[in-house]
């Protein structure tokens, strides 16, 4: 805070991305990018996008909007797009939240919720998961708050069903239900067919994990149109070309090679529960996750320890903070990266 | 607004973009973009970056940050990189203005500002041009408030001394400057130097004209180390990763291509100087602007008219509104271009 520092700042909290590979090359599995290239088509939309830099993108991203809408089903006027997904979890908590429209999310999830909400004067209800680490959907009904649940959870993997997402829209008739979709796309879980139902529900995806294009910031939010058309009044107030021409082109070429994403998602997917598999006979604990990530304790071994232990050799991981400060975090890669590592685990 | 809208909604404006070009091809003279291409070595620099997206972008931004600081003989710790300078002038709306900290601006310049400042119950204190649309730098100082001045403004593309400047800041000592230079490099004017001078000046640039880079969304703000560490907390608090990729790539390529821009901006200027020329021989009035577009009126003709018939002949130009609503700003394009367009004015 400076001596021209308005009021706000000082409530203001920086989030802490993972650690960069500059310099040395690490195996990256602290941040859950993915080791896998996004297929050749879309890298080629993005360098043929690059040459026509000189005009502006898009300000209204129809055709990234357009191959969203048809890929969920739904209408480009339920869509709209962002650099990536936290410059849409912005957007949200600006509409929709203020210090008379508070947000409740648990203790143990995206730390950034916390960052964007202290921001704006949001008043935060953190409630805590359960011991084995798991979202109680009943304690999020009749709350009268904004809610976000990040569904995989991040940190954890851990899911929720569609009926006890529906229960909380349903009993939260006043206030927005965002379901962060970050890392849902892998085993496919979808809140999206419940839209049609919930006038009060907001999807939130981003393109930076199931598409491997976490360079590129692509975001999204999908929900009725008329809570999105007061996303594009913040989005217009603020950053009215928002989404750069090279990820409107590489966002749209990625949702037509549905094949190619469902045969590496399929890999992910094998890979993370046979990892989980010989994490557990090396006698950690390890969340049931769902996503591109595993979390895990050992309780004979210090996860600082661990974390410096890897680095030394070559893998970037994640140590958790807080109430699950004993436990890593680490990013599913290709079979061979997740291999190496267990040698050292 | 809709009923789940937070309080700030009810004040927040659309800032309303120049319009696109979908389907027909029009030559695009209507929001100040490049229609020279950026050199071959940015549109690589940004291809190469395109195969790599499956990584997340540097959140630090270090080699473009550091090409920055060197172009203008600044420490990297003095430059902040955002997506756009749109998104720059946000962060330093919310980090050092608030409702008791105003803003005040022309009353005819970047109608963005005005945007940005209702979404955070920013009073803002416009002061109206002279009538020959001229900055009265006199009227600036010691107005106890925050300031913005795009040098040269946007619209009329006329410019304010380094000695006024310095000036502002001098009077203004508890608030900060922000002095927007996105159309200040075709000329050559920069007023860096009073950096090393003046701890409330904050510089604002851009990519997107002087750089032929708009699409690829690159801004930057660069200030004393003290007032970036706090646009750094907000970016932080924000969009950690905020600027992409195939951007960060782009914009430190196009630093290092500085004979290629200086041949374009005199090509440019020259297209302007006797684009304005012509303009007045044929009873326009013109403001000297020395930016990379015209503003121009004929007390004869009907801006709205003349708008309809360009677009029908194949140019978008764009038609200024309130005060000056009987003027056209014209983009300076190639010698070809403006000369087409002449036959129609």
């Amino acid at each position: 805070v400076t001596e021209f520092s308005a009021s706000r700042m000082s409530a203001c909290k920086r989030y802490v991305p993972g650690e960069q590979n500059r310099g040395r090359s690490y195996i990256r599995l602290n941040t859950n990018e993915s080791l896998y290239s996004p297929p050749q088509s879309v890298i080629e939309a993005a360098a043929r996008a690059a040459a026509t830099m000189n005009f502006y993108s898009d300000p209204e991203a129809v055709k990234l909007r357009q191959a969203i809408a048809q890929y969920l089903e739904l209408k480009p006027e339920q869509i709209c797009t962002t650099n990536g997904s936290d410059e849409v979890l912005d957007y949200i908590f600006a509409a929709f939240a203020d210090k008379d429209r508070p947000l409740t999310f648990p203790d143990i999830t995206y730390s950034f919720y916390d960052n964007l909400a202290s921001l704006y004067d949001i008043p935060c209800n953190k409630i805590k998961l359960s011991k084995d680490l798991r979202i109680q959907p009943k304690e999020y009904l009749h709350l009268n708050s904004n809610i976000v649940i990040a569904n995989p959870n991040a940190q954890t993997g851990l899911c929720i069903s569609n009926d006890a997402i529906a229960e909380i829209c349903d009993t939260n008739p006043e206030h927005v239900v965002i379901i962060d979709e970050a890392y849902a796309e892998f085993e496919r879980i979808s809140a999206v067919p419940l839209l049609a139902r919930h006038a009060n529900l907001i999807i939130v995806r981003t393109f930076s994990k199931s598409r491997f294009l976490a360079g590129a910031r692509i975001g999204y939010a999908a929900a009725g149109e008329d809570l999105i058309r007061e996303l594009e009044t913040v989005r217009y107030a603020r950053n009215p070309y928002n989404v750069n021409a090279v990820a409107i082109a590489a966002g749209s070429a990625a949702l037509a090679e549905a094949d190619y994403y469902m045969e590496y998602w399929s890999r992910i997917n094998k890979t993370r529960e046979s990892f989980k598999s010989e994490l557990r006979a090396l006698g950690y604990e390890v969340t049931d996750s769902k996503a591109n990530f595993v979390l895990c304790r050992h309780l004979e071994k210090d996860s600082g320890e661990m974390l410096d232990m890897l680095k030394e050799k070559g893998f970037l991981v994640r140590k958790m903070s807080g109430r699950i400060s004993e436990y890593l975090r680490i990013s599913i890669g290709t079979e061979e990266d997740m291999n190496a590592l267990l040698k050292y685990m």
